[in-house]
């Protein structure tokens, strides 16, 4: 038995579950004590339920926990990390928050809902307080969080710090995605040996909207969006994990590379202040080398908890031209939400 | 023997150089007829020369031909086609020109020169005129003439038409580009197996500059750069062959979407009228599909010689956004060499 | 209307379906006059209920077909090309058969039958009598004659001239398979991009039992399968098209490798000597440079109909080694089939 | 200052360079002290001289040390790690064992001399012994061994407990190898995506003999070979990291699959009894699911030290098939050197 704080995962079996799993084994504050996935699962072991498709084995406290049918029950944890697709968020979220869970999501499903908090904590670590305005809140305490698309979470770190110090006016974006970014089964492999996707459903109107309202102000009510204009170009690639993006900049007031370099170098936020146990020691990494970010050899860094820029060049039609990349499994995904997770813990919303 | 006109390639060991060779096998007004290489392969038989990486065999007709020394000689045909890299060519090339040859180049060492035509003959066929402002060509003849770089090609074509037309203001343009288009051993495979490089060294400045020379306007004496102004993120994915672009586009006049797909598809030019051989019979297609055009699916439209264009959609920020493919070792290298000189056939350079 | 001889397609959506509509557009004898899929489908135009996967467009006279549910009906055409997973082909084919279609399938439900021919006809042509003893064909003529798996194909077309001259006694293989053997969506691009599956389900199996039953004799009433000795290794790879396999073999009686290599580059059979318009005309290409066959340079042989053999060396277990290569789903698949229809028609099996 | 045994690294700027360096930075024994590389690299910082090309950083204790040329020195280390090519290797490593270095060496120069030592610490520690017999040692007490290719390494991990119990007397194995393997630049990207390369120079010849020596008997004055007699079929896919091999074996005595499993799983030896850092805790693994060992997912069982062996099944010809894994650029290249290296030290070769 331990003094940690017990956490239950939607959607334990999938490819998203499976890194919650993966990243809680050694986390100091959480422990994953209860599990739920689709009726298929529900009464299997874990380690008989789930295709592990991990390269570190199943944890074996994990292993041999049983699965729930995803309904919330007595025994459910206050703490639940949810990684379930769409359309089934859209209906088991409610649900858990509705039973006084506090439930921090990787789904699209209520990210742009307005009294629900998208949160990068390195950005925005204030929108938490829309909690507040939550009906489950002022009922029995129980919330929901969402962190943002993996396509936009890489794109806006690399910006929060601009936008605060410049204002970030219009982005040109268009994006090199991996395959694990559409979980498995995902994307067939006929479909991309060899070959480039221009195309991923509804993921440039969410990168959009998605980083507007992450940029964006909470002003003691709501969240007023940025601003911000973008143009977003989503296209899946033959990588496994990591997404590469180009972007174009308009800045609202003018800035010299060395300024913006250093500005992304000397960033440092709430996660990194309050010590989170999953924040990475420096969000945004300038690499001076000019054929980088590349996603086999900086989707790690920061425990693949950061965002790595470079390529910082001018831009003929804005400002400033460069290459974003963070690894969508990871930071885009368990990761981000195991921190936001942690954000609420310091911020003393799971007590 | 044929009445076909006999021609030379130079460089014709190379990846470049193999695409002339098998592109020529059938070709009804050409005939391989001489081969120069570097000083490795001269002498040797066409066969024992080259690593042959082509699917097809090397034509039988060619394997035995000996390899010369990248000279002009007494048997050097009138026609050359130049497979250099960039430093061999700024030697080679004028020399040829010098001894009344008609080079044909897919180089980069002459494309932004003020006295050569930069040319796709859809696009900017009459720029051939400028060939009568070569010293070479008022001395005896010779001259020279270039395709632009494999990035350049699938774009330009697309927006040659549009330009015409509606006018391009504005373009923002990220590349995914084969490994083919670095040639051959080119790209090491530990960079690009499950990665993207998100740099391609010169490659955005060629792209940009030929872009605007190629939409630009001859006026009688030289070429008038277009004032498109364009933005461009170049990167390398992990496809065999087929630039993919994904681009965003302000025109100096509003066009409909309708008007855009109809100009694109229905855009016959020079090549077309004149019947030339190697000509697309459709220039560019529009594939309504909401995934593609695709590098696996769409760079071989007509053998290789079409671009395809797909998701066209409205821009955030300028006034609408889509996605450009084509072959860059045969539209963007071999093929439209051959095509700039069968132009050069119908317009009587090569009397 | 011609005076081709109208074919019906079972399955015809599919990965094979495709390639079998693809490689009939151009075909002198046969005419894609009918074609079936599943419920989902049936009732649609083809072009609406098929999600094309291969570069080239869909033949316009197929495009505009309506798919019929999969069940023989009063214009359901004497020959019927099958393209269906085993589990549908168990019932659907001889439902087919029972109505006097001549069934020429790509399935595995059959291929073991006792009275179900399994051939490749440059190898056992003969084996087509055994359609005699089918109990549909006295009936009313319907029959059902396959085709093997794709793995099973390229290695018996090196084996069959050998052991005609030699015998083959034992055989050592290990398969590198691409994905398009899967069929669509098959093999999740998570499991393979950067990655080997050493597996395939019921591969290993199959490719032993088929194999000795295409090296056997038909006795004039069964078939008397082979001796050899078949130990499989099913390997699946990151490649599109086109199996590679490493062999080590035994023979019955000594061979020099120049007796070997000519047994195979001067290997005619029945196809060729019949003329069958889809025949390659050479069924095995023995190339030899070290480092061939490769699935990117050497599957489309003899318009993917042959299968290209090399490295030839002494094996230090048994006599010797060599790696063979097919195209999976031309001449492992829809080609083979259309084959087989052709040898029936000019077998006058199709009278 | 620290009491760690200083170590030198003779090729520090190639792919197996960096990989030593990398597993040496938070080595408990061994400390990087000295470089040394190509006269181009000689004199400039690491940090200038080599192209990273690994995910982790440069250790900054060696990115500031100024390579050397590569000649012994006052200040080169007696431990002496090799990354040379074989070329380089056969002139570079005497001349340190002769100015009495322990040369541990991953080249393959001088892996089959008489006296030299090919050791993998699991299968043959006491072939060390041979040191003993080398000129250099007794003149001043230099020395060098070697370990295997990096194709030899994962199978003779797996074969080596067999071995030992039940004698191993025929092998047949197809490897499907890595990218890595052949270094940096290595293989051309044109050659390897989406395509397989059935020959990899001097691989098998390689293989099969250093199998032979590693399984061998050391009689107190020079190696005996293993009889087991083996047939190597070596490939190159589109992985960028770990060796996977399809394996047919012949063993001495009748063992059952149970048997077998439980040798590999519970086989222990020198590495692990001496405590040696790098060790695998256990240095082969059986997985029992249908489709593994898979490189990307099992590469790194063992802090990449380990072999994954899976699918062990009867074999029809010899005894048993099975597919076995590990990493080649990690137990098959850096790792067995630094594991020899720490062997050394444990049996005092080193003071």
């Amino acid at each position: 038995m331990t003094n940690k704080i017990p956490v239950g995962i939607l959607g334990a079996t999938g490819t998203v579950g499976q890194r919650f799993i993966q990243l809680l084994e050694q986390h100091p504050w959480f422990e994953v004590a209860w599990l739920a996935a689709s009726d298929r699962s529900a009464g299997k072991k874990y380690s008989d339920a789930a295709t592990w498709r991990l390269p570190t084995p199943i944890p074996s406290t994990v292993a041999k926990l049983v699965v729930n049918s995803a309904a919330p029950a007595k025994d459910t944890p206050k703490l639940v990390f949810a990684a379930l697709d769409a359309t089934a968020a859209k209906e088991i979220e409610p649900a858990f928050a509705d039973a006084g869970c506090a439930v921090v999501s990787n789904s699209s499903a209520f990210r742009m809902a307005e009294d629900v908090p998208l949160v990068i904590p390195e950005v925005n670590a204030d929108h938490t307080a829309l909690i507040k305005t939550q009906k489950w809140y002022k009922k029995n305490g129980g919330f929901m969080v969402t962190n943002p698309n993996c396509s936009a979470i890489g794109l806006v770190m690399a910006l929060g710090p601009l936008h605060r110090r410049f204002g970030v006016e219009k982005i040109f974006v268009a994006t090199m995605q991996a395959v694990s970014g559409a979980g498995y089964p995902g994307v067939p492999s006929l479909d991309i040996v060899g070959n480039v996707i221009p195309y991923i459903a509804n993921e440039e109107p969410k990168m959009e909207a998605e980083s507007r309202k992450l940029l964006g102000t909470f002003n003691g009510d709501h969240v007023v969006p940025a601003e911000t204009v973008l143009s977003a170009h989503c296209n899946r690639v033959a990588v496994e994990d990591g997404h590469t993006e180009s972007v174009s900049m308009k800045l609202g007031t003018q800035a010299s590379a060395e300024e913006i370099i250093n500005t992304w170098n000397e960033f440092r936020c709430q996660p990194q202040k309050l010590g989170l146990p999953s924040a990475p020691e420096q969000p945004v990494y300038y690499d001076p080398a000019p054929d980088r970010p590349q996603p086999r050899l900086d989707r790690d860094r920061g425990r693949g908890m950061s965002a790595v820029v470079g390529r910082l060049r001018p831009c003929n039609i804005f400002d400033w031209r460069f290459t974003v990349l963070s690894h969508n499994t990871i930071r885009g995904a368990a990761g981000a939400a195991i921190l936001n997770g942690e954000l609420l813990k310091a911020q003393g919303y799971l007590a």
